[in-house]
């Protein structure tokens, strides 16, 4: 059953920050969850952005590929989507964005998903250049990226929202990836100007929150020194 | 679909923290995501155990009763049982239980139910008063309770076990309920020695998390000045 209140959550950040990047779930499993969504591939393999039910990978060669079933990774954020217009932007940045999607606020206690489709005057975003095991940890992993930017394109901002007290399970606040719509450039969003584009949003009332219990790594794991809520804080 | 590998949670502990202690799930509602769990009543009103399928509450009177469809609540965990025999114990508190319970880890990364049943020689339980409208913090709450002892009674331990990185949305560590076979005691477990039982657990691998989104007192609340993850560690 496709139900559009629940967003999908496979592994935590967490469990990136000490280096556990095996992939513990597959493309084929996630898209059971939902059309649309983020994530990255195993070794921190690229960034993710699935948009209505095909997954694109931003690699850190800077091109764009669809994935395969068998792709696997391990985090991932997905849902049925079901958004609703909220209103146009022009000329907003990431702050303009926080406060049109936040209606305000300065935070919420809920979940949801942003979608921003329109036409980008900026947009710089990343691509972690994949890890082979054993793996470091997400801080170190995270220092070999590469940087793209890109000027004047139609494009879709997906974004996912976690309330603070979701903190290391997700990251508090928007995480935002991008993909162009001729899908020549994407990855994890840094930076962004929208000259004009539609928000729309879907609120969540449930994360189904689903661990990689089969991975012995994980299950094993002392998260107890690993400075998990900073590191992300940092690296995201 | 009855699923086994699924922890059902509606609510945090971190919106009782606030006081934000009004019933938003039935209990109707609740039971068709489980036949076993734990939870408290609107306004901290009493100590839920749910046992095949049946809703007891524990009074802060020292009364059990069994509570109707319409009861409402601010927090509870459900799951569909399906336990595995682990181990039996004899002689056994809450430091051997854990011990037990943990394969002798100190901490785990998933979520999981303990079920213990046998003759405890000693059991001490807590049941909050019920309060009112307008709520009170769960600081303020928590100090108007009953506490209850039983010695050498035959009953059912229920325990849930939360991850460190999920202190905040439930308990980190063991949360721990109880009710006599005979239905005459129940309640929060402070204190307990197990004379002699058997000790069986759930893992899960999904936290299907709740949230109340239809509740505008918690959706505009600012939990930033709330000391969550403390108030909770003291108060349960």
């Amino acid at each position: 059953m496709k139900q559009n209140n629940v967003l999908y959550q496979h592994g935590t950040l967490a469990l990136l920050v000490p280096g556990l990047l095996a992939g513990t779930i597959t493309m084929k499993e996630l898209l059971q969850h939902g059309d649309t969504g983020i994530g990255t591939g195993e070794g921190l393999n690229g960034e993710l952005i699935i948009l209505d039910g095909v997954p694109y990978q931003a690699d850190s060669f800077g091109n764009v590929h669809v994935v395969k079933d068998d792709f696997t990774m391990p985090f991932a954020n997905i849902n049925f989507a079901a958004f609703k217009f909220l209103t146009t932007l022009e000329n907003a940045g990431p702050e303009e964005f926080a406060a049109a999607a936040l209606r305000g606020k300065t935070n919420a206690n809920t979940f949801f998903a942003v979608r921003v489709k329109g036409r980008f005057s900026y947009v710089r975003t990343r691509a972690v250049v994949k890890s082979e095991p054993p793996f470091d940890t997400l801080e170190e992993t995270a220092k070999k990226q590469s940087i793209f930017e890109a000027h004047d394109v139609e494009g879709t901002l997906l974004s996912y929202y976690s309330p603070t007290l979701f903190h290391g399970a997700a990251v508090a606040g928007f995480h935002n990836h991008f993909l162009t719509n001729d899908h020549s450039m994407g990855g994890h969003v840094l930076d962004f100007k929208l000259a004009s584009g539609e928000l729309a949003i879907q609120t969540f009332d449930t994360l189904e929150q689903h661990l990689p219990v089969n991975n012995s790594e994980f299950m094993e794991h002392d998260f107890s020194q690993d400075n998990v809520a900073d590191v992300i804080s940092k690296a995201e």
